[in-house]
């Protein structure tokens, strides 16, 4: 791990993560002519006539806001839009990066629910997608849920839907090795935010029922008074059929699986050897996790992953949202349903062939080669369901194109990204 | 010229004018781990302590949006926020080039003042600047004065400020061709939108008086009642002490300098045939100017300036919009004022060295070696007024720091723009 002044001086030469560059050449008259005015002038005209030429003659089909208002940045809280900045810069590069896509980070200086809603709504004309990102919740989910609905593109909650797809693809690959069926097992979540919310609904859309979800208060339980609202409530409908009530503790004792979207600490060792035989712990608290690699697997787990990179299994996002933006981007998705996430996580978790191990239930996220598979696989996936279901603008797709594509974007951006960074003032 | 044909082909390959591209290097878990989780959030925390410190960490200080409502697009008029957002891609493609500025196109949905208002204030924390591009007038200037007084940010009006800048620059240069005195001549302005009032702004922050301005209705005038407002107000109490009434060919006779900043076709070769001696005639509207070139020329006209690349002398603002924006965000500056854009004037006007002539009054907007002779030129001016006003974040700054860097802008873009279009998938 760097130290902290490493950190601050890497960002201090840098100064952000990203850069925008022109894609076209202009050197000549001539080249001016047709890309400034008059040329643009036409291009101007041709969307008059027909909205939807916008897809055709400009960036918008690639183009993605990453939108937050600072209300939740990684762990650390309420910091605010400017705070939330770096993540976004960063999440922007790794869009790019491990996706091709066109991220603009918009951190917004209000936090106020309807004024978000309106200003995105605002922003659609010139973006393919959006990310909703690091808004605290349950606020989050009302401004994708009014998005989704009046917005005829994609809202992707990297926070719920990118988390939820990792989590699954990393249970699906650890259940491999523990030689345990998903449908016959018990799965206790800690934590019903964002990332709760979102691996209960993918497990739900797999037909998966037997799940627990705990919060500060305790087990969340259909008929429960303290600390509901409507998500919670959808929670208590999703799971929990016993509408037991407990302690992480108890309502841990036996399960198969157990993870952690909470925060840091709040695993001990006892609650994972009062667990089922080989115990499956994710604890996906960041940067701090619920419980330490170590502390886990000395408790008798048989596979842990965190979402840190100095341990095995690392569950990170960037294995989710690059790849799946990229195929709501190319499939024409109008929204994201679960069926994508489904199908993105089995696309990932099969990223694993003969390397799958205790110390290695998913794809390393700094491999460009590895990256190259999980983007070509998981893309590919995400557009064949958004054809499939008809929630897209196209009919058809070539999805051995977006397969093939992968190798080029990436190795495209490495490409780039060694100028940007060899000639760098 | 290219034709129509060639346009929508280029455009459609190339889906636009920009991308944005990672400038840090992820090759490994340590980088991965620096430039995203749990690095970036040593630099959220510092942020968080400090928000300054986000022009320390961040791109923020090199990042502008460019803000339209689609309501008055080049001379197309209010084609909508989607028809819009090629131009303002081609805006941002020029804005790195020419400037090295992060710029981002935002195409808004509303045409609303307040909601436009309201919207750009709440994106102010990741950007350093606005350029506010074809919204049209009276309600631009109120855009923009309020957004000038309750941000700390500059807003760029480039339809007003850019225009005027390169059109005195061009002035000041025709003058000095046709050996007249600014103090000492008659200059009528037909067309009194967001470039006549920079223009009337400009001349009247250089204490010139006899200016006189035309719009639909004729010559404006202090008590004139028909189709006035208060920026019209403002152009006649800068403009026309005498109170003339009257129509453009009345207005224009023995007018030394004539600018269109119209509409195709409006100026007649009887009207220059009327001007004083060696007339000088800037017939700027776009893609079809007020004359065409040649008639101007046959009419009698001694320079004829217009819009367009096919003719000699372009009045594009491509020499404005890129340097003066360099120059705000390297000093920091917190707002636009007309001294920079006087001490812009007259450093771009400068940059014609010897080749100085009736077919050459600007820089030639396609040159690299000339552009980056403008960049340092013009930043560099812009830059030391800021600090010199005390309008800026920055107390002192090193000039000739930002004189020098612009070479080394320019050639970096060029190489990252040959990449760019050399690996295009």
């Amino acid at each position: 791990m760097p130290t902290d002044e490493d950190v601050l001086k890497a960002y201090e030469t840098s100064k952000g993560a990203i850069e925008i560059i022109p894609k076209v050449k202009v050197d000549s008259r001539e080249d001016l002519a047709l890309r400034y005015t008059p040329g643009v002038a036409v291009i101007s005209n041709a969307i008059k006539n027909d909205k939807s030429k916008v897809y055709t003659y400009t960036g918008k089909p690639n183009n993605v806001a990453i939108i937050t208002d600072g209300s939740r940045i990684l762990g650390l809280g309420n910091i605010g839009p400017e705070a939330g900045l770096p993540v976004m810069e960063a999440k922007a590069m790794l869009f790019k990066k491990y996706g091709g896509v066109d991220a603009v980070p918009i951190c917004l200086d209000t936090q106020e629910e309807e004024a978000i809603i309106s200003i995105v709504k605002a922003l659609a004309p010139g973006f393919g997608g959006f990310n909703i990102e690091d808004i605290e919740s349950p606020k989050c989910f009302r401004i994708v849920d009014r998005l989704s609905k009046e917005l005829e593109i994609p809202i992707l909650h990297d926070d719920q839907h990118g988390t939820a797809m990792v989590a699954v693809a990393a249970l699906i690959n650890a259940l491999k090795l523990a030689g345990k069926d998903i449908t016959k097992i018990k799965i206790v979540i800690n934590g019903a935010g964002a990332a709760g919310m979102g691996i209960v609904r993918l497990l739900s859309y797999m037909k998966i029922k037997n799940i627990y979800v705990v919060d500060t208060v305790g087990a969340i339980y259909d008929g429960r008074k303290e600390r509901m609202n409507e998500f919670k409530q959808e929670i208590a409908t999703l799971t929990n059929r016993e509408k037991l009530q407990g302690s992480l503790a108890e309502i841990a004792e036996k399960a198969d699986v157990l993870i952690g979207v909470s925060s840091a600490g709040v695993f001990t060792k006892e609650i994972i050897q009062k667990m089922a035989e080989k115990p499956i712990v994710f604890a996906l608290a960041n940067p701090v996790p619920e419980i330490s690699y170590k502390d886990a697997k000395d408790a008798g787990a048989f596979i842990v992953a965190t979402g840190r990179s100095d341990t095995p299994n690392q569950v990170n996002n960037v294995l989710s949202f690059p790849n799946i933006m990229r195929g709501l981007l190319d499939s024409g998705a109008k929204h994201v349903d679960y069926d994508m996430l489904y199908e993105a996580s089995k696309a990932l978790a099969k990223c694993v062939g003969k390397e799958l191990g205790v110390e290695h239930i998913l794809p390393a996220p700094y491999s460009a080669k590895e990256m190259i598979d999980v983007l070509s696989s998981v893309a590919s996936a995400v557009a064949a369901s958004a054809i499939k279901s008809g929630n897209s603008r196209h009919s058809e797709l070539d999805i051995s194109a977006i397969k093939k594509n992968a190798a080029k974007i990436i190795k495209r951006e490495m490409k780039l990204e060694k100028v940007a960074t060899k000639t760098q003032a």
